[in-house]
């Protein structure tokens, strides 16, 4: 289950990683209902990035799959093209959001933005590692 | 005409062909007026695929088409290509909504989302071929 | 915890409520994540009343209060007036939404509406009543 | 200036505050520009909170005032009656907004919501009391 203390302990995580790589980051984790748990916005991150952290960590819990894998599948032409405007246009289709498991169960996601979409997703899963 | 009785017959026609595939789905009927009459989310059912169903639904019914032939011709450089904002967000493009036909005349469809393409077309279709 | 069965089951003990009363209702049924896991709209329901029915059941798990206790807090000159706007203007503060328990834990909420406020939650309080 | 570090210090101010009251909250803090800097959910606070705190700091910090005093002025009949509608319905008239100040310049502000208008109100003041 997400508790507020995990949840704390996984944007520590991202905010190591993301000091590592040298690139500020918005962090959030949301719990298996896909509510927000837990938010920072490293100092200097993007400020259209809050929305987008929130909502990758959204989108990854929500279909229980990393958002860079969404991607792939959500192109035009791909079978789920189009998704990204369903639920209320939270639908994020790009890298940094990352189902949190534990013993195999999924109990939240957290999402990353702020950076390129490898530097995204190298925080998120830096953070994902820790759940 | 659409009656909760028959929508919760659809559904169940759903709800038994989803168990033989083996992936828990989310289920919408709505009526001839594309309003929703009856939803159920199987246990397990990925929860950013509520809104999709009901929304799978509402679009087979507001243009009388599947959604997998809508999206045929909603992709990039086709003829309707940016239809899904339309309707406030509420047109989905890909597979898993089908119009019910009695008699030949529309008075509802059911969407289907929770799996592949392919999966929620297989049992929006089977929903369909019980009204 | 919520399941579909469960969320059935409830509903079933709303229309035979519903029935008894002679008042044709939208059911809605959330878990404790507030995602919609089940609803009917009985036959000749208010069309508008689908869109309440959801919200109420939301609002009932969102802040685990009935709507009909929530509403008496929210009224000019309370503490809550002005809720009802936020989380994107779901928050319904009249009478018909009433959490779900088990064993002292809230698993979810029911939401009715289609009636007098008094007749939405006789029929809330019979369907929460077999949870 | 508002940062990370003082966002997080603020937070915690704010859950010893809510712990002592023995009532769980969802915290929030924005910046001078009213952007999200830093939240957390504190273990079984509501969930239909998490939008409100967001919001309770957004509209503390839009208007220089506390939520609690802006309320004063927004019921029916008063000179800015209406408000809550405004800035896409996330402005929040009770109790728990209150700006973030250091040598009497506003840096932002911190929103509570969680427990009855009083208990947000002194969660508020005491985190508010740390900026």
């Amino acid at each position: 289950m997400m508790t507020m203390e995990k949840a704390q302990l996984i944007i520590e995580a991202a905010i190591v990683k993301a000091k590592e790589i040298g690139q500020p980051m918005n962090i959030a984790v949301v719990d298996a209902g896909t509510n927000l748990t837990a938010f920072v916005r490293m100092d200097g991150a993007w400020l259209g990035s809050i929305d987008i952290a929130i909502n990758k960590a959204f989108t990854a819990r929500a279909f229980d799959i990393s958002t860079l894998e969404l991607g792939r599948n959500s192109q035009p032409g791909d079978q789920f093209f189009g998704i990204h405007v369903s639920n209320h246009a939270r639908v994020m289709i790009f890298a940094g959001g990352v189902p949190l498991k534990v013993n195999g169960q999924i109990v939240g996601a957290v999402g990353i933005s702020g950076g390129s979409g490898a530097q995204d997703q190298a925080v998120a899963e830096a953070a994902a590692a820790c759940s």
